[in-house]
């Protein structure tokens, strides 16, 4: 495996662009989703959305400082990040507060499952901070049970957020891939060329982890009673 | 003094307004600063900007707390706020990043002083509340500084920002004036009548009142190297 620290230089670059991605992922969904919160239809649902973004703000802060850790600039990791991520969002912009509430749960849940699949390549340090961050089952919980109410109040809301969230997927996806092979990231997984270009080995595992999340997807969204 | 525990009933409502005007400003500034952030000329300043949010977001869950060991509900207690929290956040929309920077700070400074101020009228537990709140000096100094090295990078930015913070005071403290008389909650320091109209001495107080916070923030807007 080329990403073990038998070559160092190459699992650094792996390294800092991972904790890159993880990190602006984190802190452009604590902006979004704390604006987002405004839009709530009681201030109660407006805490519930803010606690929610201030978990994404403390998760950014813990990737940063692992970052700063290994004496690398978290800016400077970020930057490569920022289209694809900015893009996701602008794809997706809520219409409303309940079209919010499942843009976090996705966003929480999919890249919850993304770092658990990427955690089994890294080292153990690397890993406890994955761990630490896709593990906290408190927001989503909050989410899930936000949703499942909603839904009981208003059933007409499950069709469009059943669209939603496959759009929101669908989007999702796009961007990983996109990003996976343009920072050849994956291929630091899966033992490209060195020029960085990827190979079929590398587009399977892709293909496998893109799967893998989906169908985990949809799981959740037949447990909310939507069509996944 | 009307708002002693000797008058118990009153001293709750009183109690009951504050503490929901407070959860209510920080909740909202939480919202806007997050929002703004996304604004910020880089991602570490995007970075800065969040963790002031965040604290604000930390601050509204300790008063809202404090109204639940009430036995109060937090929500019902902002409610009667909402509006003209709301006013003084759409009169007072930053136009870029350096505008949200002073709004922060003089958001942050100016309800600072307010609470130092009403913390000398409530409870021994309330006041450490109070404190625990408004002694949040880090905050406070990252704004200063940021601010101090923004003007020192353009100096053309004085000027505009001067004006600024002259409308932010403005803005800020026609809304305490209109909130303290609306719900009477100067009323509860100054001994109103019991049918909640508003007296001489309670219009003493809020005018000495203003009159402080206005000096207070001329001093900082001077050692910022602005005209106050």
């Amino acid at each position: 495996m080329s990403t073990s620290p038998a070559d160092p230089a190459r699992y650094h670059s792996f390294l800092r662009d991972l904790l890159g991605v993880m990190a602006y992922g984190e802190l452009s969904a604590f902006e979004r989703l704390s604006s987002d919160a405004r839009y709530s239809p009681s201030l109660h649902d407006r805490a519930v959305l803010g606690r929610i973004a201030v978990i994404e703000f403390q998760h950014y802060e813990l990737v940063s400082a692992k970052l700063d850790a290994m004496g690398l600039d978290p800016e400077a990791a970020m930057l490569p990040f920022q289209p694809s991520v900015d893009h996701f969002h602008e794809r997706t912009r809520p219409a409303d507060w309940y079209e919010s509430l499942m843009k976090a749960y996705v966003i929480d849940t999919v890249s919850a499952d993304f770092y658990r699949a990427i955690s089994r390549y890294v080292d153990a340090g690397t890993r406890d901070l994955v761990e630490q961050i896709q593990a906290d089952e408190e927001a989503t919980a909050v989410l899930r049970e936000r949703l499942k109410s909603a839904l009981a109040d208003d059933p007409r809301l499950a069709s469009r957020l059943a669209l939603w969230a496959r759009r929101l997927l669908g989007e999702a996806l796009t961007q990983a891939q996109r990003v996976s092979f343009e920072h050849a990231f994956i291929g630091g997984l899966a033992g490209a060329d060195e020029d960085g270009s990827t190979d079929d080995r590398s587009r399977e595992l892709v293909r496998g982890l893109m799967a893998e999340l989906a169908a985990n997807h949809s799981r959740r969204m037949t447990a909310l009673g939507l069509a996944g």
